[in-house]
């Protein structure tokens, strides 16, 4: 088991894909509110261009730039916007500086999921089935704008903490016991992780403190994203291993 | 400042280059132990061509490829044949898996210098009067084949810790802060962090055990190699900072 902070050699393997600040997060609160796909896009024009194929009200523009809400998008994003009211039967197309755009290098991968820590408990589930299955999996760390970040890596660390736990044998290579060093660093003090990481603190100066706190709420959205066909879905009780 | 696993943009900004398993610790024990210059070559063929392009005597070929010595090379990667009575007064061409491969990568730098443990202090002195001279810090983990590795991250964070120590107002990034918590995680049992390393539980396996030791002795060969005009010299008296 491996993190990265770039799209190494998916082929073949399982891959989790972290960007906990806020993308990972508000795509398991989309799908967790009922939303019926979250698609996304590497580009805020390419997502326009392709909402304007389909009618009006089947789709949702959401996404951010820099943290910003872009013009002429219906949403952000954070996670606190992702209502069932909003969301619920509604596709979500959706571009980020970092996870989504993650997201889009993943070709050839075995499965992908997106990781976060509001849906913790679901995705190990999942990520242990497959590791049971002798699967090889990949933590991928969205990072921001390509550079290491500390919240990234420490969510991945959780999740390595918690796959492993229960089955011994699995190895890790250096950079999951170097992220499994940083989790137990901070221990459930997620709220602290937020508060030394440079996207935390970004977030929090620019009045982003709410989503913080949501995006440090273990297991309160308890739903597994698949990423498949170029859309996201959430694994549905016929998939459930 | 920042570690980073790849060559990210240097341009202008003062590089210090960590493999301390075993090209960046090998060649300050070379320049320590009298050494004239180490070439860094990205492939063996290269390194032989250029040599018999100089007189006999002149040049010791150096290097390894996954730990093995080259066919044909005077020497391989472990510090304790980089002798005085071997390499005083040589020129060393040097090729590596990944540090002579990390340096070649680093075009445009303000500065390069080689960091390890074997000489922390001298390097942290120069890094620190960058530093104070406002300029920017970059720490490139050479890694394992492009992969993350811990010993250069716990070393990477040394640095971190030992050139922030004595200047509080130094701006650190997500990388460098994570790098120091694994650092402050270990203290001063480098050995355990050989210990756990893919890369060094690989070396120990190999037999080379008594480098791991010779790597983990902190300021033992006191110099501060630079990397300039494609070559790596020692920094002399008359560049002293």
């Amino acid at each position: 088991m491996s993190p990265r902070t770039a799209a190494a050699d998916v082929q073949g393997k399982v891959v989790a894909v972290v960007d906990v600040l806020r993308a990972s997060t508000t795509i398991a609160v989309a799908l967790a509110n009922g939303a019926r796909t979250v698609v996304p896009f590497e580009s805020p024009d390419e997502a326009i261009t392709r909402s304007r194929q389909l009618e009006r009200g089947e789709v949702l523009l959401a996404g951010e730039r820099r943290n910003a809400a872009i013009p002429g998008f219906d949403l952000g994003n954070s996670p606190l916007e992702f209502t069932t009211e909003v969301v619920s039967g509604r596709n979500i197309f959706m571009t980020t500086s970092n996870g989504t755009r993650a997201l889009l290098g993943l070709q050839g991968a075995r499965e992908v999921v997106i990781a976060s820590y509001v849906n913790l408990a679901a995705v190990t589930a999942m990520l242990r089935a497959a590791a049971r299955a002798d699967a090889q999996i990949l933590i991928v760390c969205a990072g921001e704008e390509g550079h290491f970040s500390l919240e990234d890596a420490a969510c991945a660390g959780r999740y390595v903490r918690t796959i492993t736990n229960q089955k011994a044998s699995i190895t890790i290579d250096d950079g999951a016991y170097a992220c499994e060093l940083i989790d137990r660093e901070y221990g459930d003090n997620i709220a602290k992780i937020f508060e030394d990481s440079s996207h935390g603190k970004a977030l929090a100066q620019a009045g982003f403190g709410d989503d913080l706190v949501a995006c440090a709420a273990v297991d309160s959205h308890p739903v597994v994203p698949i990423y498949q066909d170029k859309q996201i879905t959430r694994l549905g009780p016929d998939r459930e291993r």
